[in-house]
């Protein structure tokens, strides 16, 4: 892969997420060589994806050059490429532009939409994991209603402007949140000839609540606000398939759709070679001790979505989420050092600094610590941690101008089908 | 095509561009029909198109929703639908949505790149003449350098930095210039581990002038910017083919590169049933009378340019820019309200404001009036006129930003391969 040898303990960081550039930036000026394998040359900020979905951010805001963050960074190497395997006892990775060797691997690879192994709604729904993903399903819903002009069917019509987001976590209830502010603000004034009242959003959550994880009150209160911009939340139905047209639900629920997005849940993406039945744990993550170290193997590391660490606090691992991943990142890096130094390691210990979703304009959910607080405050607080975890001062500044604008003029000027997404519409028709 | 039947007579506008819209705002609460269709559901800002193929500016900010544009606008209908043909006769439009009649065409339609019949060209080449297009070629750099660390063959690794651009005007001039200061200012930084000072910017034109149309001193003066940047400038040299890896000119000059832009010319974007011998003029044109009228047809207009209007002042018709564009949709939108009223039309005449075109940081060139400028203050009028022009308070706010960090920072932030242009490299192997 024409990477230099050096003197130095080569360290192989496979992911740019918020792991990896956390882990990255603590080996700084360290007497290491790293190499940074992604898929894409930029880091994705996750938690605005659906934003960029629904028009109200341009992606190369929520996007960043991941050389760029590497620069001035001596002894540091990026390459796009994809890792196709990795042998832990050779240690060697093989990917799309060759092979590399590694005295010490860190998967922080994340995680990806699992569909549960339902090839049916996989093929036929939106995904909303990465940019790419988030800019087709902004041109598909832009195109539905765009084609629910041209018919004259009524139930056609519907299902173009009817949506199901599947899965009630942050990301579906902020999805669904976006869709009901448009489907009120703007809609109605982009398309006077089409009666947008009769679009509908269901957000459909196979639990008994929303926003597992946060705390009842936040649920209890995001469920409100939904209900409050009209979305309809179905609870306790669990989604069976979608063939393009309908879907089904275990009840006899049933839902005619051209834009179902599945957010009902996320896997560890992991590497062959590392996915035998004793390194991974349920949900397709890797197992790893308290050091985020593979079992059996001491120079692989896992840290961040990918990486599953039980502890007394999170005996099911850390939730998939970015804190876990960019203190286990900081952490290792001090760690790697110890290792290499032949000090012991520190044990990592997570420091939960709350949960938070927005559901639209004031109206968001937040439990830090022992607060909860809900509404215009939470709001706030939303948009503030986000701006200062969006990395780049150029990204926050358009973001926050982008918020600014929207919130002043109640609008999302970036409804922009650049690429199309080309459904195809046949199905529809009688 | 679901346009309601109107008891005022229907303007069908097909193109969005700046002539289309400059025609829209004018005939807005007038006692006309009017129906705007365009393949495309924005308007394009296409003098900035460079900037997004050079990362320096987001797409979406140079993009505008066509929608968006007619928000309020009474009986006013916006159809995302590509022209297939029409019938003059009939007075039928057919497009890939269904038919649609009018009572007064007004043909919009813009230009695209020609590439003079050659296919192989058109083929291998990067044309940047839409968003998608400019995304291609932002990728396409990207790519080709990644590509270049992965080779140890000189040859290859050169043609891999190896930068072509065919066609002086002020698209090829302003993207080698942007291109010119990448390599200065970004390469290095993010490539540290590449020799970047081997990339090349060569910039091909047939003419012994660059900027043809504008005064000799802003030629000579762009040709300098162009050297001090490190532009390798050719005149004189014809361009025969581009296999993907090889371009031929006329002379035994050979360049080989992974990256030929074709900016050697445009023709007007016709439409079948307008496209008859006698209908238009060299470079694809409609020929149009005083009043943008079309011979022969006196319900069908054509603006921008797709137009060809003869005159003393412009013997070849119009500059293929903006300005008389922008100046046409105006005029006709009074002039359709003279036609239906019965009143005389007014004869175009077109106020030329003159050309500019930037090559870099403090370095552009404008002919304004009998003022020839060239340098800072150039480069600060283009800034704003540029600005100005823009669709839309978000976007020129955007832009602004960008260009402010751009110039403090030496930076442009969105290399970003958001969707790869996946070129096969193989034809670079020995």
């Amino acid at each position: 892969m024409n990477i230099p040898l050096s003197s130095y303990p080569r360290i192989v960081i496979i992911g740019g997420g918020f792991g990896g550039i956390s882990l990255a930036k603590k080996l700084r000026e360290k007497e290491v060589q790293v190499v940074l394998l992604d898929k894409n040359n930029y880091h994705t900020f996750q938690p605005l994806l659906y934003q960029v979905s629904t028009g109200g951010l341009e992606p190369d805001s929520i996007a960043y050059p991941l050389r760029k963050v590497l620069i001035g960074y001596e002894n540091f190497y990026f390459r796009l490429a994809a890792v196709n395997e990795v042998d832990p006892n050779k240690k060697i990775i093989y990917t799309n532009i060759g092979e590399l060797t590694y005295d010490y691997l860190v998967v922080a690879t994340g995680a990806e939409t699992n569909f549960f192994g339902n090839t049916e709604i996989e093929k036929n729904a939106m995904a909303m994991k990465s940019i790419p993903q988030s800019l087709n399903l902004r041109s598909l819903i832009l195109e539905n209603f765009e084609q629910a002009l041209l018919t004259d069917d009524y139930h056609e019509r519907d299902a173009l402007m009817n949506f199901v987001i599947v899965g009630g976590g942050p990301t579906g209830v902020e999805l669904a949140g976006a869709l009901a502010e448009i489907k009120k603000g703007i809609l109605p004034k982009d398309y006077p000839d089409l009666d947008t009242r009769r679009a509908q959003i269901n957000l459909i959550q196979s639990g008994d609540r929303l926003l597992d994880g946060f705390s009842d009150r936040a649920s209890k209160k995001a469920e409100d606000f939904l209900e409050e911009l009209g979305v309809q939340v179905w609870k306790g139905v669990r989604v069976t398939g979608y063939n393009g047209k309908t879907v089904t639900t275990k009840t006899d629920l049933v839902f005619e759709s051209a834009a179902v997005v599945w957010a009902a849940g996320v896997m560890g993406a992991n590497i062959k070679g590392l996915d035998s039945e004793e390194l991974i744990v349920r949900g397709n993550r890797i197992k790893v001790n308290e050091f985020n170290q593979v079992i059996d193997f001491p120079d692989i590391f896992a840290i961040g979505d990918i990486a599953c660490m039980f502890s007394e606090d999170n005996p099911r691992g850390h939730p998939m989420v970015a804190q876990p991943a960019i203190q286990q990142g900081r952490l290792l890096g001090d760690n790697l050092i110890n290792l290499i130094e032949n000090r012991p390691m520190e044990p990592f210990q997570y420091k939960d600094k709350g949960s938070m979703a927005t559901v639209g304009r004031n109206k968001a959910v937040c439990d830090i610590g022992r607060y909860r607080f809900q509404g215009v405050f939470a709001w706030f607080v939303w948009m503030f941690v986000h701006l200062f975890f969006l990395i780049g001062f150029r990204n926050r500044m358009v973001v926050f101008i982008n918020w600014v604008y929207n919130y002043v003029k109640f609008d999302r000027e970036a409804r922009l089908i650049i690429r199309p997404y080309k459904r195809d519409y046949s199905q529809f028709k009688d």
